[in-house]
């Protein structure tokens, strides 16, 4: 190779040192968590004593992520997250069931609790979210936003890890909701494909401040609705609908729909127009 | 490991039995689709005698993958259900290519069927969506979803399995298109990323109605368009504008268009604002 | 196999021969960018010569797809352009940096360059863009609409290769963005999820004419916002609210909103529809 | 590169149509063999039905390694012959166990049948041969040749496809035997390792003749005797013991031993000699 | 596939049931002592941590075999041997040091210790026999023997677990020895290829016997000596020369030589044979 | 893990500066070789352009290893050294040709060149040991003892990478052979299973002199032969029996045998006997 890329590769190499890396190979993190899932709803019949067998592994795996993000420092506090995700982790998998139930309940199209756990983007989205957002609660790292952006990639649902979400939460379709970092949500809130829980505007300063809205319970949002504004509140029970556009507070049982307001022209019109501005 | 965790590890196992499982590794059957679009549509020249040994492998594939979700049980019945998809899937490797050959014609930014084939997601979400089809008209089980699954994964193209499309269909860029399960559409019809045929509303209750709209021949679907109501048709030839909201039926021939209704503010009105609402 | 097996196996392998086939192993691109990523953003540090050995390496790799590409054919052209394209290398990892740092400078939710190169889709999406466009400028193949997709498929972001986009350039979250193929896109312009830069209508005779509009220079478009029109120019540092639809061009400095035409029902309206139309 | 390697890239090419090629992919074979092993004797317990989709499987990819050989010609004949193999299987599996069974019986290390299956060089090498045998009886072509060299890398043991074997045969170790093309063994016949039977000299001339002896049945060879020459017959019940060399026949209940010629010095004698000749 | 084929099926499933098996995966306990050495002998530099992470997980795998061997059972009993086992590991290390150590002082073709532990087979022979040993006196399974085959496989050169072997051993080339379960070994042996350790008849009734002899310190074997008998002692300090044949004990500081009974023919000779037996 | 493991983690971390590590994974150089193989005798044919790229890609491995080994110093000595041995390819090609020709020439057992190729343990481990000698008369570091290592393990056949073998060499069966590092052989030599060319004596004083035998042109070694001494020259188109034992040299032209010395017992005095001394 020439000596004009002997230097970019020096640049390379020099660009290390000023943070200009991955830092972590985000595959580790990501074969975790289909670990995790893998022993919480698997695919065979597992004996108690492989399950703890496959937990004890997970944890290590956990653990040395960890270290390895850290760089062989904080090894203690490694160890401590670690022990604080897995105690907690019955009472994660607590809170999936009720998504997974709720979903069933509600959802014309699901036959069975299988089909949910397999094939819901939906549901998939979301459990990352609340695994995500038990180990951001506890440390500031990079892993609860590879494993959100790991559910994005798949499902096409962004789940800031931070985003406060209570039980059960069910989406569907999903693919383009985007939930940002202090969005909060209630129980029993449904959201459909397109749905966005954003900012009003979106500036650096803002970083302290609570952006983005709140849902109180028992609110379904249909598809490509778009709620923006860190004061604005979703009143509880109430429906919105979809395409709808909204950046003010509704109260409790309300029911907002999008004015219909497309124009539908006659053959004649049609014929008139050369270059119809659609 | 503690005897807390030893507690949840039996949680675990005790909850396999109540179906808390996935019933089948997707990622077999995965697999299964991909080698059968490599088969179809090949990376390299491959003899008359390659493709047949490759047919019959995939097809000995197909019966284990029915086998293991059938748990050992009903043999003969998954035998019989892949000699009638393999027998069924001449005629729809056809529909396949007059699917290609439509965006060919009609696409200006595609250049030739390999394009097509090899890059682009509508193609590849409406041919999962034809095989997937084939097996849910045939068996009611997982798989249908799980295909539809992989290929909205990987295009953000959800199309039901049950869904019923005629040919030729063409999607173009696709993301967050939803086609819910008792669509109808017609032949050459075209849509574009974000389009939704949903329901009105969503209630279990509605599990065994037609929810979803019927689109009729060479219809139009630009972007973003949202069309719901299990009685809502789209007449024949129609052209439904970009960002238009539909929950009635339109006549053959019409051109709906959004009436644009954004508001412009000149520089000194935004001077004059503090906190804008967008 | 029985004998209807045995012709179908025939058929397929005689459209081989009519270009039913695709021509190249996508997965082989998709390995040689990842390897680009992990060079130009390494996930542990590398010294200069490891550097340069994986840069050899790459090009090498490079060349054996256009090669395999061209059938053998065309070697010297090959090895040209690849060498055109890591002479041009450095300059676009300098564009890739500048993206990186007005991302940092701008989005409240950013903590650090690691953040950015390892977990954002905008990032991702933006550079593959980047890369695939510089080997579109160089020659016609496959190679960059496979890049492309490639990214399209992980990030739910659609850029065309052939659009034309200044340094920097900014996205957030981005499932569902579309950027047509004549599109073209100033310095510091950013843009959120399902925003579409797309053509007014779509016809093949269209094929050589701009179809897409211009954003210049400090143009910030929300969510949603559908642009279209190959002549529609948005006016240097205007803002372009989230769910507008815009077929016209608009002056510098406009800041463009969504009326708000939601209807909002109260609890007695609600109780009198029996069947609502959201 | 420069040019002379251009020019070694072109003889290389060249040499490719004057057979200086490998013809297949042993790991084809290797795997086709491997997968054999696993449905016959599996890790865990399968069903009849996986069995029977194993076997089908199995037997297709013989079909497949047999077309690729012959270049995608002869393809009925490669049917029949998989026809015949596999229809054969049941045979040798029962020439198998009963080998496993007689090492069972007879070597005092052995403890039970799974430690035979699973540990036991000898019992690898002596089931690959019978593998071997069985298609090269059938066929001329290179697979017997792969699997007795795949047996022959792994155990040391080199049979050759051709021998002529009798049922039950047991190895112990095994390491350095090399049983020739011609070789006649009987029933119950145990050999150890390094044990030659091969010819008395080998000349290309010999290719047609018989050039490795005959052991009768009931047979026992100790490590590294080396027993050479077509005509050379070891009578039935004999015992050659350790490091004989015999290149003629003996008769039926003999017993063969190497005259210890060893000569043990004392202490003086080793002081005496500076540079000793072992 | 056909009854006949179907018959087989039931036949193979039918054996599972007595002991037609495998019982475990080879390939997990390959696996297991691949990393196993890996961490003792590492490739690259790693952190106290980071092995303290790896013998966590080496563990778990470890009592996840035994586990799996066990099916199920026996669950402390397996702890409990992995605890021990762990905790003699240092030991273990410290005599595989001592052994590689040993070579490097007495082998003139060794230049350093990365050599020997990378490319010796003699010494990774020694100390996968060490671990196979340590388990197989602490339980009585599979594992050991599976250990020492799989070194058999790589190496030529099978040792039984039960063996008794001092430290430090040395083993030079070593293809072809065989070291039989009642072997005694001393401190300070060194042995050479091809050499047998063995019984001087092999009949299932020796079972509990002392079969195999005993080697005192400080001893040297040469290629392809054959010592046999359980009653057989190698008194210390004594040179066994090559090819030499033993079944009786020899007192210390003994050498012993093979009586070069070779007949060298003259050209005249040859000519005059027709059909010379070597 | 308590703290008894921890002390041994700091045990290895600490002894990773003294040396005991393996320096390289192994596993590179052994992929290296085998795409090296690939190379020259491909499995399908391949374009000349295709093989210059796979030259080109080879050399680059190559390279990247000797920077590994050398811990990114020495950098232009490492391209030196690949320049000087991909130069020297081409005639290393041509001895391999040689070596199969003459084995396809001699061996009866051999059909046609792609069997030698595909097949032969001797072929292989003759030319592993050619390309390692052709790195260890370069350079003195690891990569030829893991080369032929990786050989020895493949087919047990031990050849030192310094040994001086002229061409062509044949070996048949192999397994045991051994030798030694100043062996010296001439052209047309052959040798069988077992033979062993070493040293008389084995101690560390040793190391620079010549230590193992010289074979001349033409000289035919036959099974489990042991030749030693650096002083003993077998002549020219010698024939050395099997088994024999050979301390001095031979002239040219001789035949040498072993004495059958063996004892063979009727069947009356084996039945006086109650425990015999094979």
């Amino acid at each position: 190779m020439n000596s004009k890329n002997y230097e970019f590769s020096k640049t390379l190499h020099n660009n290390q040192n000023q943070n200009w890396v991955r830092a972590i190979d985000s595959s580790k993190i990501i074969t975790w968590i289909d670990d995790l899932f893998r022993i919480l709803f698997p695919e065979k019949t597992l004996e108690s004593i492989q399950i703890e067998l496959l937990l004890d592994q997970n944890k290590i795996n956990f653990i040395t992520i960890l270290t390895e993000i850290n760089k062989g420092k904080a090894v203690d506090k490694s160890r401590e997250l670690a022990d604080a995700f897995y105690e907690a982790l019955p009472e994660l998998y607590s809170s999936m069931q009720k998504d997974a139930q709720a979903i069933l309940d509600t959802d014309p199209a699901a036959d069975c609790i299988e089909e949910i756990i397999n094939s819901y983007p939906g549901f998939f989205a979301i459990e990352v979210y609340r695994i995500a957002n038990a180990i951001a609660s506890r440390t500031k790292c990079l892993i609860p936003r590879i494993l959100t952006e790991y559910a994005h990639s798949k499902t096409g649902i962004d789940i800031h890890p931070n985003a406060t979400i209570d039980v059960p939460f069910m989406i569907d379709h999903g693919t383009g909701i985007v939930i940002g970092e202090s969005t909060i949500i209630g129980k029993y809130v449904s959201i459909y494909q397109g749905v966005t829980l954003g900012a009003l505007q979106v500036e650096k300063s803002m970083q302290e401040k609570k952006r983005h809205p709140t849902v109180e319970d028992h609110v379904i949002i249909y598809a490509n609705a778009t709620i923006l504004g860190g004061s604005t509140i979703i009143g509880n029970h109430s429906i919105v609908g979809g395409n709808t556009f909204i950046s003010k507070s509704v109260n409790p049982y309300s029911l907002i729909m999008q004015s219909n307001k497309n124009t539908v022209l006659n053959q004649q019109e049609i014929k008139d127009i050369n270059f119809f501005s659609i």
